[in-house]
């Protein structure tokens, strides 16, 4: 029999919360039926849904908190007013009492990202917290980081989300020594930012620290899947990420215009209706939802506030496996072997280095 | 009767020089007759060359130069080796002499762009260059500025893009006020980097200044063509042209293999064969090749190296339509219409603002 894992939910986080949150949550508990839910919110709002869903109500439990954070609250405004009583901040503190075993919101990120800062705290070695992102390529699933937890970064900064992101990686694809890439822009060692090459140098003499350090890579090798980890700023790193959506939107606007210029296509494209489905489903932004919070005591999953239970569902489907896999452990051991990490530590932590 | 427009070529630049910048010359010459050319390089690899295209001869000039910048040599060592000898230089020097309308190189991008700026010196009001990438989106094609002819930028740099961007945007598009946006991470007004924020307040002043400043943009409405010209810094806009090109052809991978997944699938693309062929004419690099080095005196047009003569074709036919539209007289008319152009100019050209 295996252990039940406990996440514990912002159930108003979110643009269509609590219906999308707690649908999501029943479609998940469907596929991994081990898993038990601490719902933080609104109970009238979230008693009637579970009516809805008897299996999820047996499996989970309901705390009301009265205060919701808005989507459009400052970071600093949200923590004043939600600290101890926003449901958002309430999900990540039953991580911190060991009630639950990850957090999920849906919420304000900003917000989110300052609440679980505070609330878990940094995690030993590690200067700052970073959002990574599971991102889909022609290999495999790959690990990109940051996705704008902060603006700005130093060689130290990148060397932990090295850190965090081979840790991430070990425990999503099974891969012990995974390989970690610096985005650049040119691969030659001369060109790029003073302090993506102070880092690039700190990696480079930390082989064997459970990842392979692969050099930098460029924009293009993200989609080709080239490394298991690309590190680079949090700016880059959602600028990068956005840019990729709206490329494949974009594409897939001209695939369904071209399909229906003329009548032979539209036959073509009924014929193909499977392949189709495949390449939409492949291409579904709900199916890899969930940026995964590191660096912090405790996992914290951020949702795509606008999705659905579909997309609720994958996102709660990576907390469990964050859970399942003791992500937390697995950094904690990656600080630790990490050689040069003393090293690193002693760089400035605002480099001077960050103009060209 | 149109005048003539002269085009100095490189012939020796990329990786498949001089053939396919030659044989890419006759290509753009059957678009657009009256385009004359004066090639620079190794006279007796050019000359045999011309042989294969009698039209292409009588509408050209060869000059001799034996030195040959190469793709990975440092942009000072070109610069110290190649100056006044090398074919890429002399491509540029044809324009400054006023026996060129603009320059065309498929060869290493930062030695070109220091030539080009060696050369042709920045255009008096703005204080760096930048290189202007044209990008198709579902609405039109869009400029995107700066493609990483330098990394790291203040407010003013990004001012100054806004400036260059529209006015090639006024020469591209027949838009007598283009739409300017400034890529950033969210597009309320407290997110972002202190220096894209300082230069949005400065272009938000700037309205009746030959554009209509849109506010900030994300990565996404990129490929949406949200408004006709993205401004942001060069290694940004480096990644995210990268990132975009590497989606692109993951989604076209991903297609290709639906598509062979079973006979039926296989059935429907040979029926939907001719919206396919469209798909892939509209996705193809080569169509819209070539970066637009912009702020000097004097047009200079980027390559890729890599392409071949359709690429060229379409480098040198941009490279025509830059020198018809008189790209240069638009941009200085643009930097005097600029009203708040004197206080941008005040500001620290290397601002201390750079750190979030």
């Amino acid at each position: 029999m295996t252990e039940n894992i406990t996440i514990s939910v912002d159930a108003m986080g979110g643009d269509h919360a609590p219906r999308a949150v707690i649908h999501g949550a029943d479609l998940a508990l469907r596929e991994r039926k081990n898993t038990r839910f601490i719902f933080h919110g609104r109970k009238e709002q979230i008693d009637p849904l579970l009516e809805e869903f008897p299996k999820l109500k047996a499996a989970c439990q309901v705390r009301h908190c009265e205060e919701v954070i808005a989507m459009d609250e400052k970071p600093s405004q949200a923590l004043r007013k939600g600290r101890n009583v926003s449901s958002m901040w309430m999900a990540i503190q039953a991580v911190k009492d060991g009630e639950a075993d990850v957090a999920i919101s849906g919420g304000n990120t900003g917000a989110l990202m300052a609440m679980a800062t505070f609330c878990l705290r940094p995690m030993e070695g590690i200067s700052r917290p970073g959002i990574a992102a599971i991102w889909p390529t022609v290999r495999s699933d790959i690990i990109v980081l940051d996705m704008g937890a902060t603006i700005g970064a130093d060689a130290r900064q990148l060397v932990d989300y090295a850190i965090l992101g081979s840790a991430l990686a070990r425990s999503l694809f099974d891969s012990e020594k995974p390989t970690v890439g610096l985005l650049n822009i040119g691969t030659e060692e001369v060109k790029g930012l003073d302090y993506i090459k102070e880092a690039s140098k700190i990696l480079s003499q930390a082989n064997g620290a459970g990842f392979t350090y692969h050099g930098f890579v460029e924009g293009d090798d993200i989609g080709k899947g080239t490394v298991d980890v690309v590190v680079t700023e949090g700016f880059v790193g959602n600028v990068a990420l956005k840019t990729a959506e709206g490329t494949a939107r974009q594409v897939a606007t001209y695939l369904r215009t071209a399909l229906k210029s003329n009548w032979v296509s539209m036959l073509g494209a009924f014929f193909a209706s499977s392949a189709l489905t495949a390449l939409r489903r492949k291409m579904d932004p709900r199916a890899v939802n969930g940026g995964v919070f590191m660096g912090l005591n405790g996992v914290v999953i951020k949702s795509h506030g606008g999705t659905d239970e579909i997309g609720y569902k994958s996102a709660l489907g990576l907390a469990y496996e964050m859970a399942r896999s003791n992500l937390i452990e697995k950094i904690s051991d990656s600080v630790k072997r990490f050689p040069v990490h003393v090293a690193a530590s002693e760089l400035p932590s605002d480099s001077e280095a960050k103009s060209a």
